[in-house]
């Protein structure tokens, strides 16, 4: 893998960038089953078939890859291709996993159900600034909430973004108002990394009154986009960019939310990802905390409560910790042969081997019920997840966790 | 069962009343035994074991139950006994079923240890009011929490305190400044019924400036102690008063709390009598709530989180509809032939019998876990339990619950 991108890559993936939107499923298995190259090809002549020709209809003619590039080099916009060595694998294998899924559902003959259901790796990253692109995921948190946040929100949300900064937990937030701009702030404030996770193109900060906070974002950490240069940053966008910001969190906290919210819809990308999601509470009288309550109290996945630092450090500060980001080989399927998955499991420490053992083989079941499975807390099941979920010894679902199907019938042997 | 009360067992519950401290092993052990007019005597006369004279050493030979009684009459409080129809047999049989696991271990020489360990049942109560204590956990409401509440504390109060009361939900709590109060007082003012739970003898109000609420409360509810006129507020008293606000609630809510508070342990009883805890959540930044915080994120029987008066009356309002308090037969322990218990099975409703054939046979389980092996929400759980605990369908404890012994051979029978 890696090292240096052919310009046809590279050319392939910012035209892809520019015809797809966000998490579009036959844009992604094109470029899954013929690679990159030829999938930018097959859509520009206008191959292929009616769903993935209806998506890319509207821009596949007139994209033009060597503009968008030329642009984003006038704005210090670099592009991030799964083919790059920056690309954060270790925060997109999640994604991999629900892409693929997803992916092989729609091939199968599933209708598209727009910005439901498991959602997709990006094709490229459009990325500003210094930092790490390829430490995505690892000790880092995502700190979300309302744009209309309380100043109770703010300065919890202060409060953390300060303390986890401070430690070397990487914040990530989008680039709203409110909560977004008070985590990036505070991060920023500890001297540490923050990454910004944009609806648009990077060249049209958004809203433009945080363009300051965005260029001091980039002076240390990054600003990225999964939209090219000049695109606008419509509704859909935000939707689909929160599971970026999942994906790119150890865990994510929910510090304010009303009822209905993007955040909530950034907790649920978690669940499905296997990142666990924090929330705040706050006071009962305030409806910007009682997304957070209902987080905290729903049946299924409820969030942790975490009223301080230490509490969302105990979470995502551990985490990232002893695990080094060996990323899985880009494109081909993971390796099922039993010695194979044997070494997998002589590779996991001792807490996330019985985590394994705990995972039911049919029903899926939850972190709590899989605690009570192999007598690991709650917690550290939670921790032990994404990296079984890495490691490809994991089904995640919304109902819950198993053992993937691969290893099933073997169960007893490994 | 009831009728009118003898004078002399009302005369020995008066001088038990006074010669023991609420929750004494020894004394309780001994009533059961001999029943309360041998066992007064045998005290009185010095006879008896040596934790028994050494618990009544102080006030054996001076108690005065004629000059009790006396003095209650003076200011209009009544002896209430286990013997009379007025007794709250429903409430109080968990404490019934804790005390006798207690006493049990007691007789066969384990050693006592003050405040800790299942709570004991009270010998008698003091009694003001025209409120109707034999209905104590039917349709009831514990509200407790801080005494140095803030004003966040004492509106959330208000607002479920009236709003249970004014739906037929009677409120209990201490007769302490704060959460206490501001329960009371709401109860009262959407004219329900409160019920005031007293730590001193009810002749000498505490703290005075509450004398006119407990006055209040007594004109439509109760204010009730167990200890007899002129007892002051001791500490120890406190702590054991509030195994009465848990026995006397379906369910109990802690609006705010301190990380060591009362509150906490009046929660601590909830869970022993197999009573629902719930927690309202607060500002992170409010040490009032931190108490809060903790009960919801325990591991062990962590509290229902509750935000308003609707979530609380899912708890504690449907629970008692339904259920006609038939109280026990005092004294002697339950029936335990098979017939019996298919009768009890026959009698629950469907729900419950599902819950009832969730539980483990040994190893004891909490309510999700419950909840997972009879595929009842754990809410529903939560509301059976007590249903199934007063029909001597489930043996609790602080490792959570099961079948009890009796019913352990004939599970497949029943």
């Amino acid at each position: 893998m890696g090292g240096v991108v052919s310009e046809d890559v590279l050319l392939a993936r910012a035209y892809l960038s520019r015809v797809a939107e966000p998490s579009c499923i036959p844009v992604w298995d094109c470029v899954r089953r013929y690679g990159p190259v030829d999938a930018a090809r097959m859509i520009n002549q206008g191959r292929g078939a009616d769903e993935l020709l209806a998506a890319t209809a509207a821009r596949r003619e007139h994209a033009d890859p060597h503009a968008d590039l030329d642009a984003a080099h006038r704005h210090g916009i670099r592009l991030v291709v799964p083919e790059s060595d920056e690309w954060p694998h270790f925060a997109m294998a999640a994604l991999e996993r629900t892409g693929l899924a997803r992916a092989t559902r729609f091939s199968a003959g599933e209708r598209i159900v727009a910005e439901s259901g498991e959602p997709m790796p990006p094709l490229a990253l459009w990325v500003k600034g210094v930092g790490q692109l390829a430490c995505g995921g690892v000790r880092s948190v995502g700190i979300v909430g309302s744009r209309a946040a309380t100043a109770y929100g703010e300065h919890v949300t202060a409060d953390l973004g300060f303390g986890c900064a401070s430690r070397d937990v990487t914040v990530v937030s989008g680039g709203a108002y409110g909560i977004d701009a008070a985590a990036h702030r505070s991060a920023l404030a500890a001297g540490g990394q923050t990454v910004v996770v944009s609806a648009g193109g990077l060249d049209r900060p958004y809203p433009t009154g945080n363009a300051g906070l965005f260029t001091r974002a980039a002076e240390t950490g990054l600003v990225i986009s999964e939209s090219p240069p000049g695109a606008a940053p419509q509704r859909h966008r935000f939707l689909t960019r929160n599971r970026l910001i999942a994906a790119l969190s150890t865990g994510t906290v929910v510090v304010e939310a009303a009822r209905r919210s993007g955040a909530a819809n950034t907790a649920a990308h978690c669940v499905t990802l296997g990142r666990p999601v924090m929330a705040v509470p706050g006071p009962v009288t305030s409806p910007m905390s009682a997304g957070c309550h209902d987080l905290l109290r729903r049946e299924r996945s409820p969030a942790l409560l975490v009223t301080c630092v230490d509490d969302v450090l105990a979470v995502v500060g551990a985490m990232g910790d002893g695990i080094t980001p060996d990323p899985p080989e880009p494109g081909g399927p993971s390796g099922t042969g039993g010695d194979r998955v044997r070494a997998e499991l002589d590779g996991l420490d001792p807490v996330a081997r019985r985590v394994f053992d705990g995972l039911p083989v049919r029903r899926p079941a939850g972190p709590d019920e899989i605690a009570q499975r192999c007598g690991v807390s709650p917690l550290e099941v939670i921790r032990s997840l994404p990296v079984l979920d890495l490691a490809g010894l994991l089904d995640a679902s919304d109902a819950g966790y198993r053992i993937p199907s691969r290893l099933r019938s073997r169960r007893e042997k490994v």
